[in-house]
Order: C-alpha cells, then structure tokens, then sequence
C-alpha cells in the first residue's frame, strides 16, 4: 500500500484514444512516456496482427492486456461455438502481442434470462481454460457497473466475478476490477480481498455528476465521485501492484487531440488515482 | 402466486402522469377506472394537504403511498436535522391522505464517503421511527439501481435494504421492490425471500435497451427486458398483495395526454405484469 502512486504504473487503455489509430496510440504513448498500452481487437484488425506485434516490440512498450474477449451467451448453440471460436483468436491475440491478460467482458442475456446467460458464461469460460493455459493467457472476468446488464454483461458486480472465478477453480481465470464499475457496491472492500491474488488488472476513470451518457459515461480521474486513491490501496493491499490502465469511454475526450488527452490522463492519474 | 395480475390492483404512481396536477391525476384515475394513487408530494405542495385529503376523499381512490421520504446524508448536523424534520412532514401527509406508507429514497453520499452516508441514512431512519409509529406510517426503503449511488441513493440493492431493515429490527421498517432498480441483481430472489412480510410495495415499468435516459430511462412494461411476472410472483409468494404502482419517468410518456397513458398503462399492466 501506497499513498502516493508510480506513475509508470499508468498504462494507456486504446478505447481513451478512440480515434487514434494502433500506430497513432503507440507513439503518442512513446511521446508523452507512457510506458504500457492495452490493444484494442479492432484496432489491431484494422493492420493486422502481424504488423501490430511488430509496432509495439519496436515501440518497446509494455501491453497490460488484449480488450476484450467474452460475450459468451447467445440463443443458439452454434452461435455460442463461434464466440468461443472467436475468444480463441482474441487468446492467440494476447499471447502474440506480448501480454498475459485478456480482459473478458462476459456478455448479455439475450433473451432476458439472466440465470441461464450467467450459466453460458461459466460453460464459455471454462471451455476456453485449456486454450488459454496453453497460451499463457489468463482470463480476466471484468464484472460491468448494473447498468450494462442488458446489453452488455450479465456479470455485474465483483462479489459475482469472485464467485465464478471460484467455482472455475483455475489460476488461469482471474477478475479485473475497474473502478467505474464497482465503486457504489457495499461490499466491494471485503470483494476486494476475496479477490486477493487473483487480481489481473486495474482500470480508472471517473463517475462524474450528472452522467454525461450511458454508454460514453465515463470521465477523467478527478472530476467524479470515485474514491479511487481508496480502491487502488485495497487492490495494492491484495497484492496487485501491475499496470493501472486509465480506460475512458467519453466522446468528449474522444473528440481531444490524442496528445492532450495523454497530457491530462497523466496529470490526472499523479494526483488522482 | 398467480399467473395472471389481477388488473384491480393497479396504482397510479404519479410520477408517470408528471405533467398533470393532482386533480388531474385523480380525475384521469376515475375516468380510467384505476382504483389506487400515489401521491407525490410535489403535488400535493401545489394544492396544499388539506385540499389534497378532500380531492382524494371524494374521489373514493386508494392510496398506495406517499413519494417521498428520505435524503438522509449531509454534510452538517443541521442540515441532517433538517431533512429529519422534512421526513416527519411526509409521515404526516401519509397518515393524512389515508397511506400507510411512506416511500424512502435514502440520498446519496454528499462528499464521496458511502459507508459515511449509509450511517447516516441508518441513524435518519432509526429517528423516525416512533414518529412514524405515532402516525401508523410504514417507512418503505426502496433500493434504487446502482447508477443512481452517486446523486439519489446509497442505498443500491435489496440485499442492503434487507440488512437495513433487520439492523432496525422495526416492523414499522420495510422494503419496496421496483423492478427497474433491482431486475439485474444476481440475488434477487434470494433477498425476496429474505423481505418476506416486510415488503410494502412493488412497482413495475421496464428496461428498454438502449435506456432513453439515466434519470427519465424507464419504458412501459413490455418494452424492455425485465422479466415482471417473474418478479411479481416472486413477491406474491412472499406475502405481497397489494397495490402494484405503475411509476415510469420518462420524458416521451410525459408528453403523451394524460388518459392516453393511463390506458396504454392498463393495457400493459396487463399484458407483462
């Protein structure tokens, strides 16, 4: 525990530089002396995975993960095998361009039955730990804030992720805990130990008041209500002392040049995370 | 347990028809032959109580519940005693306008510090209760969903209004079940069960994906995800048969005339209730 944080522990989530580029984001990182990036799968798609592991071993970067893998449920069973197929790409992914974490966003219920999506995504995961084991890739399930249990995933707080984690029983399958989506939980100090050693990530943003969107919700460290300096202690006391990606979705900061935003993601993060 | 809603137990949550005064709210109930009420206190402001008991009285409605109590957390000892002094003028309007129940939306957390707050929501409470004993008032603590921690509620699931209620060890204490707040929680049914004979009321609206809005974001039954029989039944066997208050904010269901919602109300009600 720290009550100041490193600041080369920042790492830069790509969804905060949305319009940036793979080839844009790494030299911005390398600009602005950010040492750590987590790709993007559509981002790397767009040059291909060969030229991406390329860029980021001459750029001499870190990857803290691969975003994302998941959205296990579906109504039909073979629509359920082309996203295992497709999480199958996503591990190789992450084992090419360097990292150990791909970051699992588990997925909806497609048909309003939370209980049986919750099952899909247990049977998802646990079908890909063997895959995964053999890449040296672990699984991070990264419980969503409530409000994206609709259409996003049905895992939705960490207390959830903790409990599938343990029923899955496997060191390759871990939680990532992102401060705008657990923050409100009551019991997310206790979670957060439960969670202790299985930790694969920490994201920041900020809950800023009103809400600016839904989806686009999320704003820079500092401008909201997160006690995060408070969440980031619990996780280092639980022994996560990795990469902190600032991960915000906001189409404001989208809009920024990429390098101002670096500039203030990094002012932020050293006096508030 | 029933498998179909019986239509009688509609309640106008007035908050749904937001654009009518209380005359027209009560008028529009006759006319549509909706037996129940909930009266927010807004409205009843704009007339005064008295003449609110007497426009309730000669229309021989129901009243399911007073909106709202509640707001518990500031950031002084005076302010803090004077929301205790508002909520005891709520208990009053409840008891005269014929309720037994006072709905509770907690407040949220003034200065970042949940746990701070939900102790002083537990302390508001625990002060109000021989006052509302005095009245006949039930003091309803409705969970409200986790978006909503940072600016209305700290209070954030049923499982903590179940702990709250059992840490007050009142029977002047219970919980209301509103669908949209509490659709995603992993352990709903479980904390039904757990409010079994201190639920004071169940409200219905859905969750439309994508969510119109954060604060206006509720749909009519049938538009959204939510599996409302489910839960009604959920509720019906553990000992809930009264009013089902129909309570959607939403801005387009504002704009609609008045009995054109409160028909398009019925009809859903019963349809997905």
């Amino acid at each position: 525990m720290s009550g100041v944080v490193n600041v080369n522990r920042i790492s830069l989530n790509q969804i905060t530089t949305e319009n940036w580029s793979l080839r844009e984001a790494i030299d911005g990182c390398v600009r602005n002396e950010i040492p750590t990036i987590s790709v993007w799968r559509h981002k790397i798609s767009e040059v291909g995975l060969k030229e991406s592991k390329k860029m980021i071993k001459e750029s001499g970067l870190g990857v803290s993960s691969v975003c994302r893998g998941g959205m296990f449920p579906a109504l039909t069973a073979s629509e359920r095998v082309q996203r295992i197929d497709d999480n199958k790409r996503a591990i190789e992914e992450a084992a090419e361009l360097g990292t150990d974490v791909l970051v699992l966003v588990c997925g909806a219920a497609p048909d309003k039955n939370l209980p049986e999506s919750r099952k899909w995504v247990q049977e998802g995961i646990e079908t890909l730990i063997p895959f995964a084991e053999q890449h040296k890739v672990k699984l991070g399930i990264e419980p969503l804030h409530p409000m994206y249990a609709a259409d996003r995933s049905v895992i939705t707080t960490l207390g959830e992720a903790n409990a599938l984690q343990n029923s899955l029983a496997s060191s390759q399958v871990g939680v990532i805990v992102d401060v705008f989506h657990v923050w409100w939980d009551p019991f997310l100090y206790q979670e957060i130990e439960n969670a202790r050693g299985n930790i694969l990530g920490f994201h920041v943003s900020d809950w800023k008041v009103p809400l600016p969107d839904i989806f686009k919700g999320r704003s820079m460290m500092g401008d909201g209500v997160i006690e995060i300096p408070r969440i980031r202690q619990a996780v280092e006391e639980n022994d996560y002392h990795g990469p902190i990606e600032v991960e915000i979705i906001n189409q404001d900061i989208w809009d920024m040049p990429g390098d101002e935003t670096l500039k203030l993601m990094k002012k932020s993060f050293v006096e508030h995370v």
